[in-house]
């Protein structure tokens, strides 16, 4: 009865990974490409955490550990969460997990074949190829550049039925850099409660929120008590991607489940990375205040250059760490400009359709990168836009 | 509709861990414990490997990756499978993730709900929990002490059905050492072949095989071509259970699912993680064989004490790195046993009942410890057993 499972079938390969085939064919090729395309920071870890994860390797930090983290990261986790969310959560309500993972075992925990999952459209594509594996329903709700990509709380409700099972919030929201207000967040634990689902709020970019704006989270009506899963973690604010460490709060009987699952299909984090974060987690607010001036730096300049080429208009995102620029001027479709970039300018970028059907008409460009290189991607594309729209 | 999903339901903990939630509360309260139940080693990684990994970080290998493993990673065990196993895998036949993760992945792509999976009783606990919250059926084939606990062909033909999706395989096995003959592992690749099933081949104690004995794989007739998942790692052989790295060699479109699921739910390892992996299967063979008569000293050390014990009697095991003792002579079921060990000798094993049915009446301990605390464990256990069997 040899034959591959009926998940299999969800488990296709996104359109952005295509892209960064092509990529990488036209690089072995020889021609030099200027990635924009990867949410990562061309930026290193600060030394103190690289030096931690060091230091906790050599003192042999790297045997066998709790599948929820150890006792000290979590325990700062609740220091953490308390310091930056206004609340303090107990201890069992934190699992140490990748952030992926966290989406992963939320929807699995949570949900079953045939439920409804509802989640912005444009929006982080993990959270649609999770729910299109796991048999889920996708119900998408757009968000528009007018509002600035925020997720409305009377659109939210309306798209709940009696077969949804959560939400996914995401603030500042990958693609569109979107930030909910504190309105906004209210109003959306208002309709969970009211409604009652759960609610899985994004909240990875936390640290990139830029112009003095706040971060205000759905999750702190409920402390993560009842329904809301507050996923954060380091990749981002902190650069530490390659890490693969991130966290989970909410309640204690979800958290349970998902480090049981998570003991069932990975034992545990390595040790020596769980230290690092305890030092992150440190990190003086200096540092994290510079890396977001650097990143706020960044993003005023590539907006401002987006919007100097011809076809091109870029709202300014007030968080994450992309530009989300409308591209409908150039009579492209967000794929064929996405390939036109690579092609002729040598500009790697991911077109706005892989985040779903909203996204059509807009590209995302990740900005955490050198300034000269910003610069020297932008001319690429005015050259080539210039020589295509006359 | 709040609730928790179908799947939670098969996510229980295991007995064995409230077993080390005991042993913990005993420790918490002062008394010193004798750790033999996690299959984890007492000795450390080689000085190249974490110098490697050290290494790795300081060079900035610390962004995101291809999910599939790094090239260099994938190639490198290219080469050792054809030095070990003697045929050398395409790369595309390559993935590089966490052992315990493969055995979900693989049973997640290869078996629907309701689809049966075979597996050896006693056997790794981690099969029967992944089985269990995906709703497989379970079949297990029990493996008797008379047969040095092997697995025997005809049986698993025996039990495999028209609804078998794959058997699992395990040699050395944990929780018995046993180590299939050349004999037992073709026959076993021809039961595969006849009955058109997948096998998944557990081999993370490859290199641990004492008395000269040699590992045979069940893999190596279609050269994980067909329907063979080779999993091994990095954990045993080398000491390297925190740095959580293993891989999978299989078909092509078997190892393409996986990938997407690795990409889907954790992105990729950490490249430092897999830089070290490159160091461990470039270590000197002296040092694996130094590694290895170490195992078989404590090995012979720790089973010869046993057999001194009253009501006891020990096999040799031929591989893996635990002693599993018969313990039907003390009276004493094998829960009860590893409950009298804990709190009437200070010593933490597991009981056999937690690999499965046909693991009652034997008790587990890791043998990857100091000679000097075999000999504490075993002669506190001896003064107890003496007190309570007169």
């Amino acid at each position: 009865m040899k034959k591959l499972s009926a998940i299999t079938a969800g488990l296709v390969g996104q359109p952005m990974l295509k892209l960064l085939v092509e990529a990488n064919d036209l690089e072995a090729a020889g021609r030099r490409i200027l990635h924009f395309e990867v949410g990562d920071s061309d930026f290193d870890a600060d030394p103190h955490v690289v030096d931690a994860t060091i230091t906790a390797i050599k003192a042999g930090c790297t045997k066998y550990v709790s599948s929820l983290g150890i006792p000290e990261l979590r325990a700062a986790i609740c220091e953490h969460i308390e310091r930056v969310w206004g609340f303090r959560p107990e201890v069992e309500q934190v699992a140490v997990m990748p952030a992926n993972s966290i989406i992963d075992f939320a929807l699995r925990c949570l949900a079953d074949p045939g439920d409804e999952v509802v989640f912005s459209d444009p929006g982080f594509p993990t959270y649609d190829a999770v729910a299109n594996y796991l048999g889920l329903v996708k119900v998408r709700v757009p968000v528009r550049e007018e509002r600035g990509f925020r997720l409305d709380p009377g659109e939210l409700r309306r798209a709940i039925t009696g077969r949804t099972a959560l939400a996914i919030i995401n603030t500042p929201a990958n693609p569109t850099g979107a930030v909910l207000t504190a309105e906004d967040a209210a109003g959306i634990a208002r309709v969970a409660e009211e409604k009652d689902i759960y609610l899985l709020s994004d909240e990875i970019y936390y640290q990139n929120i830029y112009d003095g704006a706040r971060h205000h989270s759905p999750a702190i009506y409920d402390r993560c008590r009842e329904r809301t899963i507050l996923l954060s973690g380091f990749s981002k604010g902190y650069s530490m991607s390659g890490w693969r460490l991130g966290y989970a709060v909410g309640p204690v009987a979800v958290i349970e489940k998902m480090g049981l699952l998570f003991n069932t299909v990975y034992t545990c984090l390595p040790p020596f990375i769980q230290r690092a974060g305890i030092a992150a987690l440190a990190t003086d607010a200096s540092l994290v205040e510079a890396r977001r001036s650097l990143y706020m730096h960044l993003r005023d300049f590539m907006v401002a250059r987006l919007n100097t080429l011809p076809g091109v208009s870029c709202a300014m995102p007030q968080g994450a760490i992309y530009a989300f620029p409308n591209i409908k001027g150039t009579g492209m479709s967000s794929e064929e400009f996405s390939r036109f970039a690579l092609h002729e300018a040598g500009v790697a970028a991911v077109p706005g359709s892989c985040f779903g059907p909203a996204g059509e008409g807009y590209v995302r460009f990740c900005y955490a990168r050198r300034e000269e290189i910003i610069e020297e991607a932008c001319a690429r594309l005015e050259r080539a836009l210039q020589a295509r729209l006359g």
